[in-house]
């Protein structure tokens, strides 16, 4: 099946134990889209400005990623993202943010865009999530991704857009703002009744849960590895490897969806494992069976 | 197998979103024997004054807990806790701690207590745990648990029966803050090199984690439960239902010891449905079993 994302391409710079990685490429699109092209090609949609100084053509140039929806607005300036992380490096705090192109019109929306099945839409303000949507035909299956921000100030347009999806996936700090439950199995059955009928709560280091409305649930710890170098790109490598592999495979049901839980979260151990791109971006297939297969390992009984 | 646990008997205050529960029965022997007493028989081994308020002959009445070793001490006053609840539950505000008779000398050790195959050393000052196993012959398999306070202010007590015991549980702040690992996987693996052969981190609502010197390893979620009421003692039910499976079956393999965790899981999500010992205390076997098939069901893949 297609699948498209839209999201953002960041110019970032991050701090870690581990060192700093300044002015690196960053953006929810772009993570989503390297762990998803491991599984199948991608439709990527989003906007950077003339001073862009990475060439993502080059970044995803062995990779099964169409940049025709990628637009380079003249006279704007990219996306940029500061931050660090620290303790238990399962939060990032925001040092600085400057919006730039994503604060203007959202990017042009290319036709032969329009029958794609699969969608994800990465984390922004829930109107232009719904513009964006509205680009697209027929769309078989849709996922969105959404933040604090959103659900404090634009908490009516986010249950719009929750009717009009799929599957949300969330952090537990987004969940339990979101339905007001602190018990994150409460909350994930409570986002159901919001309109997704697949309800995905991502815990960091302590894995993810999922429920469904045919009453399926499944709890899946995180890989448990013991490289976490920057943990910029996780949630989004996550969701690309689940969506890429919902669109490999072409059907939403119990265990596909949980397989593409494992793959997320296998997707995610690699991006943690250095800085920026460079952990998930150059991880041959083969591995990604490994530590799936290793992770049905350990979490057997 | 033989199986003893010593550690607190306690007269326990505690406050939940869900209400006060003032004066019950609490304690870390306490807990642990209700849970295990569904496995094994269990050698119990603790202290109270004569001030205390409650018959734990009554409260074990139908449980298989030889009491042989429950010393009532005249003129002494019973341990008491004061706690609450609040958020997300997963940890406990400690406002009010009288040690009473917890800060005398140990329980009198029973003689037909000596020949104990399994031990459970509670959480107390290292010193005493070591002490109390002293009165054991030739212990097979000791596991302990402890806290913060010795951690900080009796390393070289711990560390030296650390090198004594077969199985450390602990909490993944206790297990961070004996490592200096902020990584939970690697603080499990640090902790083996202190002599267990058997490390168990536990992380609350997100479940546990063990890895031994074999080099196996093994993630859990916790029990998808909605029925947080109290959470004082999940650890202690958690660490009963562990080890009395373990004596139960007699062997400490890989397989055993994934499935005496997942039996601590399901007591522990037992125990938490309810103030004080209601929770763990009136379950039939047949509804562990029950949630022992339902955390495999919601966990494979």
């Amino acid at each position: 099946m297609s699948l498209l994302v839209t999201g953002s391409i960041g110019i970032d710079t991050v701090t870690t134990p581990f060192g700093v990685s300044e002015g690196c490429i960053g953006g929810s699109a772009v993570y989503f889209s390297m762990a998803a092209s491991y599984f199948a090609p991608v439709r990527f949609l989003g906007v950077i400005g003339d001073d862009c100084p990475f060439d993502l053509r080059d970044a995803f140039r062995d990779k099964t990623v169409d940049l025709t929806g990628l637009e380079t607005r003249p006279g704007s300036k990219t996306f940029r993202w500061k931050g660090s992380y620290h303790g238990d490096m399962n939060e990032a705090n925001t040092e600085d943010v400057k919006l730039n192109v994503l604060g203007e019109r959202p990017p042009l929306f290319p036709d032969t865009y329009r029958d794609t099945k699969y969608v994800f839409l990465a984390n922004t303000a829930p109107s232009l999530q719904m513009e964006l949507l509205e680009n697209i035909d027929h769309p078989q299956f849709v996922a969105a991704d959404t933040m604090n921000l959103w659900i404090e100030n634009e908490r009516e347009d986010l249950l719009e857009l929750l009717d009009k999806i799929d599957m949300l996936i969330l952090n537990e700090g987004e969940a339990r703002l979101l339905t007001g439950q602190k018990n994150l199995v409460t909350a994930a059955q409570d986002i159901l009744k919001m309109g997704p009928r697949v309800s995905i709560i991502k815990k960091g280091e302590h894995g993810s849960l999922m429920v469904d409305s045919n009453g399926d649930c499944f709890m899946l710890p995180a890989y448990p590895t013991t490289v976490v170098i920057d943990p910029t790109g996780a949630g989004d490598a996550f969701a690309g490897a689940l969506m890429g592999y919902l669109a490999k495979i072409g059907k939403i049901d119990v265990m596909s969806i949980r397989n593409a839980m494992v793959y997320g979260t296998v997707a995610a151990s690699f991006a943690i494992g250095d800085f920026s791109i460079h952990g998930i971006k150059a991880v041959e297939l083969s591995r990604i069976e490994d530590r799936f297969d290793f992770l049905r390992k350990v979490t057997q009984f």
